[in-house]
């Protein structure tokens, strides 16, 4: 059979996240009902991991396999004929036939968008976080480095989804100011400025590791939504780290500021 | 009475435009609603001009009468709590008496944005138009200079609202590749850079203007659209101009494309 790779931007806001479910529309429903419709064949779409409702992706990375004789660039184009518009596939790639969405991913960048304007802007409403209050970038960054490297997360793990281990690498994070371009971008912002230099009402954060628990970056961007507004002091991601325990870190911030930025493989 | 001015954003996809109308949903109706309920009188609310269905705006200019005795801060905050948040008043102030949104004004800033990209973005959909072939974005902005100045622009408009006279003065005109942050900008881009330089899938075609026949933009977008998938010379426009036929001109363009970008008093 073919292995057929495919890279998905989607819109989170109308979704009740990734994976099937009875009675709620869902992404991995609504790609596998394309593929069924386009191949005629049963159909089993994976991806790289499940975003949950209302998380939008810029980059995220999914496969099927399928005996259909049909080129990938046809694949691509009638999946988005047979889709809704809210869900894109950007790329089609026949690859090698052990290629797992879940399994093989090496690293992913996830982007958290927060928006510290007085007044939301109606155009972001649905893709970053309202915070009502002036946030400190700059205090916000410095706590998030504490971050760097591996640690046991189970602080910022919601309980629910036992995993054989919480520890987890954090190749690259940041918390800095840009404007909405960022949004698009699909590259990490490697070489983040100091976030005085910008005066946008957009925040973002970005965090790039081997893998991640659950909720784990709303609940990191929860408790630095703490630190922005002055709430914790210097040097509590620390602390909340070493306790691993998930009361001590802040609320699981909302859904709708997250984007599964890119998939590395 | 106190006359307060109050400067607008919203995303239109949601309403039957700006006017009151019976049996639908439209901007005009939940700000008077929202007016009423903070200050207990009737109210009424006059825009700038009247934005279709589907038109967004990141700087629509409104105003209505009051006697209540809250600070204009205190009414923008009101206003925003009792609204959806796909409409947000940016500012509150309080103006001379003789002050009318609609009469008053100088001239506007309109934004058409297209999308040429091979797959839309599913976080643009709502707000570019997706055109599904190249766009030669330097034939489309030497053909929008043509439209400068004063003229009898009945070429471009939609029949069915009857004015004095169809001459208007364009005081400004560019066709330009951007980033996306161009969306959010309420500044004309009056140094239009060389298209080619941009390679972005997004291109805006900006037009100011001392005031604008029904449908203006979108039938000059939607000719501009023509040129630039090569399917009208060099040179129509000014023919168009000439001709005084709306048949002349190309189709209008769909309303989620374009944006009341900024009024001037």
């Amino acid at each position: 059979m073919r292995n057929i790779k495919l890279v998905l931007s989607y819109d989170g806001t109308e979704y009740s996240g990734w994976e099937r479910q009875r009675d709620f529309r869902t992404l991995q429903q609504t790609l596998e009902a394309a593929v069924e419709s386009l191949t005629g064949e049963a159909a089993n779409v994976v991806a790289s991991g499940r975003t949950d409702a209302g998380v939008h992706a810029i980059g995220q990375v999914a496969n099927f396999r399928t005996n259909c004789r049909h080129d990938c660039e046809t694949i691509r184009r009638a999946l988005n004929a047979l889709m809704p518009d809210d869900v894109r596939v950007l790329e089609a790639i026949e690859v090698n036939e052990l290629f797992h969405a879940t399994y093989a991913a090496k690293g992913k960048l996830y982007r958290y968008v927060m928006y510290d304007g007085l007044v939301m802007d109606p155009v972001l409403r649905r893709y970053a976080l309202h915070c009502h209050w002036p946030m400190n970038a700059t205090a916000m960054h410095a706590e998030a480095r504490e971050l760097m490297g591996s640690h046991d997360f189970s602080s910022f793990e919601t309980a629910g989804a036992p995993r054989e281990s919480s520890v987890r690498t954090i190749t690259h994070v940041a918390v800095f100011r840009d404007g909405p371009e960022r949004i698009w971008n699909r590259q990490s912002a490697i070489s983040h400025q100091p976030s005085a230099i910008s005066d946008s009402p957009l925040l973002f954060l970005e965090v790039s590791a081997n893998g991640f628990l659950y909720n784990m970056v709303r609940a990191i961007a929860g408790t630095l939504i703490d630190v922005g507004r002055g709430y914790r002091p210097a040097g509590c991601i620390s602390e909340i780290l070493k306790a691993c325990d998930r009361r001590r870190a802040g609320p699981t911030a909302p859904p709708h500021g997250l984007f599964l930025v890119r998939v590395d493989y």
